[in-house]
């Protein structure tokens, strides 16, 4: 049986490694405050009786042997997350996943289950990508998406080379994680508002949205506010101020699952009494579905061009990201939301706005995620918070399915 | 006879006076500088006989006698502008109408012409206000708009003090200005690209602009990007661009004489991915009108609540400044006028965008302006530049100008 309380006392431990002064935590990768957690946690995994092996980009692997007699190239059933965090990170984000996975193998412990196939909990590197870009590195290079020595070259904001800093911390390691994974499962905090606002306990994650992030800069020209008719004007904060608004327009065209943000704007010289010159603006564009994505980033050029015209500016994009959208495996999905429905847990499918380790996983195994909710959509954020009951929920939904994939029938 | 060679020679000399490496000057009022700048000018109005008085705030005045027997009590009529400049500035912004009155006095010294009226040649202390806020304050305090005492306890942005630093440099004066004035003409380049875009030779100025300067604060709630949908967002971002793309549209209402500039937006926390918490926004509005000006800031107000509604952030706005529009003197606008058009030069009637030493004066004088067009409407820049022939053209009409004032008949 799945313990909540266990699990609310390991995340309170987990959480007092890095901790800040005004709560939340910090434990930006291969930092020393990581290290620790990394300590913590092969030691809570050698004590559930897990074989541990660190693979050289220091990924953590910690398996529960199958039944005797279980061939040893048996798939692996394997859950996990990460536990490095932003600077200024909360207690839930990644954590809840690796310490929900040591609650499913203690609970299969205390169960004395034997399963038909070796199950593993996985703590990846680097998936916050705050202190080395880019983010979910350790899944990447698990699954063959970046080359091993290439990773280990990636330089940090504070100008330390990720293979060093690995082996400084002493988890540079010379294991390997599993061969095959016949399914991957990894339960995480929301990251947003939508279960708790519709008050549903449950979200079955379907996939990951596509992400575009786009650069656009406007040239005016800079001109006295008091002297200056509007029709001489080249002004780049009014051209600034049209993507700005019209965007909202524009993604409400695509349809209900296209998002938009204008999160950063920056004018030059930004002073009340001279038409700007220059203007440096970011739009995050974010869709389930590509032709949708790929709608909307039609529609921001013609926005741009639009807004150029007007304002008398001339305008560059630039791509900053481009990551298509992730379709989790349909069958795990469906047994994710049957097994929800089998609990009694409110549920409903949702894409994640978020990247997420599993979509690396799903590259090279059928993968699929368990969303539980975030008090106010709060994330990468010291008040972050998911209720006791939350995780508990999305604890014992992770046992229920490692059971299920574990076992042959 | 004016003689514009003699004008450039003399705009020349001055602008080697704080010259910059680049082009361009820096005479930051009471600095170093333009304490050269002072005592070239003294040196100057010494040569052409003037009598020279600085008062207590370090206005410079420089009187032509007129004919003997003339009653002490006369008004004087008088010209003048500045010989600070901003930290950037060019070599016309100020000077032109300084330098212009010397050639000014130097043409009745030539041609010995005995005036009914004292000519006064008057240069304002801290005209620009870049190092001791507010501007325009010499001609503030001459007009009795600011006590002196409170005026010299004004502290720089370099935390020096007006009183010390005037006498640091020897200009604290013990004089007085004209106790009377007749007229107050003053020369100026238009610091904008009307003129020039209408290919118009000089600028009839009949008042200057008012001025309202508000800044907005949206605050709304930071969420993530990717994963906080549309009806659950605050976005601050939003609503800033609906200010900056609707403030167009606003003012186009309002009328043809209004403007209105968003200059500066900063956003926080300003990242790709995260919906703005807060925006701040500058809006700078002008109208040669009152009745117009409030009409506009009416307009902001229901823009603002309107924007804030729509994007669900809430809005505060404060005053950063308001002055009312200056009208100035109609009789003196309209020979000003008549002369320009008497001497073949084209000519527009205008208002002011920027403030001038002459609103001052036109508390206590009937005062008016003459601009020349500043090429590309550059100004408070290294690059500012007004030609040759339209600085003579300026000259020559102030020349008149002071002629018809200064004799009787």
């Amino acid at each position: 049986m799945f313990r909540g309380e266990r699990l609310a006392a390991r995340i309170a431990s987990l959480g007092r490694i890095g901790a800040r002064p005004g709560g939340g935590v910090c434990r930006l990768a291969l930092s020393d405050s990581e290290k620790q957690g990394r300590d913590w946690l092969v030691a809570e995994m050698e004590a559930l009786g897990l074989r541990i092996a660190v693979d050289p980009i220091g990924n953590i692997f910690g398996t529960r042997a199958p039944r005797p007699g279980t061939d040893a190239q048996a798939p692996h059933v394997m859950i996990g997350s990460h536990i490095d965090t932003v600077a200024t990170g909360g207690l839930y984000d990644g954590a809840l996943g690796v310490v929900a996975g040591l609650e499913v193998i203690a609970a299969l412990n205390d169960g004395g289950t034997e399963t038909d196939l070796p199950v593993t909990l996985a703590a990846f590197s680097n998936e916050e990508g705050a202190r080395f870009a880019p983010d979910m590195l350790g899944s990447l290079v698990y699954a063959g998406g970046l080359p091993l020595a290439e990773a280990l070259d990636i330089v940090s904001i504070d100008g330390a080379r990720f293979g060093d800093e690995l082996a400084r911390i002493g988890y540079a390691g010379h294991g390997r994680g599993p061969a095959r994974v016949a399914a991957y499962l990894e339960l995480h905090v929301e990251q947003g508002p939508i279960l708790e606002d519709e008050g549903v306990q449950i979200g079955v994650v379907e996939g990951v949205q596509g992400i575009s992030w786009t650069e656009v800069v406007l040239k005016g020209q800079s001109s006295h506010a008091g002297t200056t008719p509007l029709r001489l004007r080249a002004d780049a904060g009014f051209g600034a101020g049209i993507i700005a608004a019209g965007l909202r327009d524009l993604i409400g065209a695509v349809g209900p699952s296209q998002l938009g943000t204008v999160g950063a704007i920056t004018l030059s010289p930004n002073l009340v009494n001279v038409v700007a010159e220059e203007a440096r603006l970011t739009v995050d564009l974010r869709n389930p579905d590509n032709t949708g994505l790929k709608a909307a980033e039609a529609g921001l050029a013609d926005l741009v061009a639009r807004a150029a015209a007007r304002a008398n500016v001339r305008a560059t994009t630039r791509s900053l990201a481009r990551f298509e959208p992730v379709d989790f495996a349909p069958d795990l999905v469906a047994m994710v939301e049957e097994q929800a429905a089998g609990m009694g847990f409110s549920h409903r499918r949702m894409f994640s706005g978020a990247g997420h380790d599993a979509q690396m996983i799903a590259r090279i195994a059928p993968a699929a995620m368990v969303f539980v909710p975030s008090k106010g959509g709060i994330s990468h954020n010291v008040r972050e918070f998911t209720t006791a009951e939350d995780c508990q929920r999305g604890g014992a939904l992770l046992h229920a399915l490692v059971r299920r994939l574990s076992l042959r029938n």
